[in-house]
Order: structure tokens, then sequence, then C-alpha cells
């Protein structure tokens, strides 16, 4: 059934951007062309068939299903994706969220012949992660730094002080051309680059405390999906999907 | 106001896939970043401040506005692009809209230091093109083929038996590991590859007169916005845009 040729993407890493319309979600596969084995970052419950027939029909084997955060606006697939594929789950230990393996800032965690670094990157939850791939020039916000935004600071634990400094300490720091994949756009935006947010970040190229007047003042409505979301993800990273979510895709 | 570094995505080519979530509409930015010339293809005209301002942050000028056919299902944002840019609008010369530039199988063009390759695939309309970027092993296959799918070609001058002999004879015949950049896709997947479609299509790998009784049968809807959509990409890329068209983003 898989890809049976070698010379597909050679030289690249098998990258693939997926999204998800309902809750306006980033998906990324990285896979390793050569030993086959690749990790989902950010998967959403309703797009894991999707997302597992592409792992399949590539012919990757999938080890991690890794999410950045515990999220409030979507459930994650990553208890899905254990049950279909057998991969271990992958959160912040800060999460609060259970899973079958923990990461903390500066850990390094691998698929194939690549390596990953988290790096630590609270303000929007606690146990918020950043993943950064050294080799490819990329890294994995989740909701820490938006294509010209940032995430929401005004519920679960945020801080906008937090969050101000895992930005500037962590992410703008790396190299400037760097790759920023984020959990989400709402303009369809895929990307920027560190370069790119160091200079037209509307939020973060603000001072400290023009951050925290801007973050404390967006009066947004209460997230719809949290109350459904956050109990869910904290345990759907171990557990089977709850029952009592309906999750339509079977 | 642009981005001053050197260093951003040296040794890469500055590319960047958007999307309009109303029509479902991948655009393309294509850019050198050492002459700062580039291209769009496929802007949708809703979108074309969002794109313009991008183009201008990232430092670049933008050479040719093109179109891979004349869409159906959105207004080209080819028209309202040369108003701000001046810019030349480029689209096939089988095509029947007019533009600045028309291209035949096989026409080569540039921005700065690449070339691409006009790729004649009719079927779903007489003057559909696939850009083909040897180089960077992408080709922009427009309507012709979607990722495990392929456009209508049952309105304009839609063939079922032009569109299979297209893709069989030239994507497919493509390396395998070129990636397949459509002009859309409805279920947020980005992109493939020839060795994907040639193995996973569900239609384009069935004979010839099962993809036409496939094709001939889907029953589709009247595309909603064909009425308007036509007539305006008829004259849009190469005249202002039309005052009875409310593009609602002045």
């Amino acid at each position: 059934m898989a890809l049976k040729t070698g010379t597909m993407l050679k030289n690249r890493i098998l990258f693939r951007q997926l999204f998800d319309n309902a809750s306006f979600t980033y998906t990324y596969l990285l896979g390793d062309v050569n030993s086959k084995e690749c990790i989902i970052i950010d998967p959403v419950l309703e797009q894991v068939k999707r997302d597992f027939k592409l792992v399949n029909e590539l012919g990757l084997k999938l080890k991690f299903a890794m999410n950045t955060h515990m999220h409030a606006d979507h459930i994650t697939g990553s208890g899905y994706l254990k049950q279909l594929s057998g991969c271990k789950s992958v959160i912040s230990k800060m999460s609060g969220a259970q899973a079958d393996i923990y990461l903390e800032d500066e850990d390094i965690f691998s698929f194939g012949n690549y390596n990953l670094k988290a790096l630590a990157t609270p303000g929007h939850t606690n146990g918020c992660l950043s993943y950064y791939f050294e080799d490819q020039q990329m890294v994995f916000t989740g909701d820490t730094l938006l294509i010209r935004g940032c995430g929401r600071t005004d519920f679960q634990e945020g801080s906008p002080e937090v969050l101000y400094k895992s930005v500037h300490s962590k992410i703008f720091t790396l190299p400037l051309d760097t790759i920023v994949y984020p959990a989400h756009d709402y303009k369809g935006v895929m990307s920027s680059s560190v370069a790119e947010e160091l200079k037209f970040n509307p939020r973060l190229t603000k001072s400290l405390k023009e951050f925290v007047d801007i973050m404390n003042n967006l009066n947004l409505d209460y997230p719809k999906q949290i109350d459904k979301a956050v109990p869910a993800n904290r345990v759907c990273g171990l557990h089977d999907i709850p029952d009592d979510i309906d999750i339509k895709i079977k």
C-alpha cells in the first residue's frame, strides 16, 4: 500500500503542514525518508483519520504524537493516534496533561536521524513548549508566537509578562532565517520567520509595558471549546478517546 | 519598512503558500532573496491587500501576477496587483483572458535568477497551464491536478479525455520527488508529490475510460461564482477592477 519509491523527497525531510478548518489549527508531519520514522505535532481529533492515512500512504511509522501545549480550542488527536498506531504521546511536564513522555526545557528528542529541541516558552499556558528543528531552520511555536500575533493570555495560566519574556528570550534569539510555524493562523498565512516577527509583529515589537496593556485589553470572547477541550486534553494523551465525545470520524 | 537582513532565507528561495478560506484557493509567492524579484501565482482579489503587504514587508518587488487559468470560482487578484505594484499580468494564450503577457507550452519565464517553465495542461479549461520550477522540485498545477483529485470538466471548455492526457503526459512524467502545489484543496492538505498522485490519486490512477465515466457522473452543483468570476477574469488581468465588483478591501 505504501509508496515504495526510495527516491521520493531524497535529500529533503518529508514535511507537511496540514490545516483544520474548524479550529484554524495547523498540524505538522515530519518524517525521515530513510528510517521512515515520523512525528506529528499538534494533531486535531477530527483530522486524525486524514493524517494517519497520509502517514500510511507515505510508508512512515509514527513515533510521537506531540502537543505544543494543552489546547483550549480543539481536542488533541494524540489519544486517537495512539490507538491507531501505537505511537507515544508527548507533552510538557508543566502542562498538567497526562502523556507517555514529558518534556522539559532544552530536552532533545529525535525521529530517525533528526533531532529537535524543546524550548520552554510559557505565557499562553504554563506548559507551552516550542519545538526547534535547527537542522531544517524551523521552529514550531504553538500558541506562543503566531504570525503577526501571539496566543491569548486571559485564560488557563495565561500571563502576558511571561509570554513576552518567552518570545524575546527563546524565539527572537534564534537565527533570523528560522521559519516560524505556529499552531494557528486565522488569515490564511502559513509561516513566517524570526526576522519578520522581530520586525513586524504588532504586539511583540512593543515594550513589555505596552504589550501587557495590549494583552489585558483585548476583551475577547470566552473560548467556545475550552470547557470540552481542556478536560479532554488533560487525559487524552494517555487514555482512550472519552466515550462522551462524538468524534464523528468512525 | 522592508526587512533589511540579507541573511534571511539565504540559500533558499523565498516561498510562501497562502490560503483564501472563502474559495479554498492557494496562492503562491516565490521570491529571489538576492535580486528581490518575486512572482505571485493565482492571487485572489479579496486577499490582495494581505499578499501585497507581505511582498512589501519582505522587501520584494513584484514582477508577475500569474494565473494558471481563467478561474471560475474566484476573481483573480492580478488586476488589483497591477494597480498597486505596476507588475505585469500573465496567463495562457489559450485562456481567452486578457493579460500583459501570454504564455504557451514550454515557454520559460523568470524572476531573479530562477526560471519556471509553462506546461500546457488543458482539460479543466483550454488555457490551463502548470508551472514547473525544476530548480526547486515544485510544480504548480492549478486545477489540473489536485491532491487526490482533479479539476472539474463539466463547465467552460472542460474535457475529461483532455485532462487525463495532460496529467499523464505532462505531470506524471516529471521526477517523482516533484512537490505538487495545486490551486485548491478542500481538506486542509497543502501539497502532494508526483509519486503520491501516481499511486494514490483515486481518479487518475484509473484507465481513461473509467476516468471519463467518473468525471461524467459527478453530478456537481453549478459553480456559485462562475457568472461573476469568469467575465471579470476575462478582463481583470489587463484592466482595472470593474466598478461593479465590491472588493470590500479598500
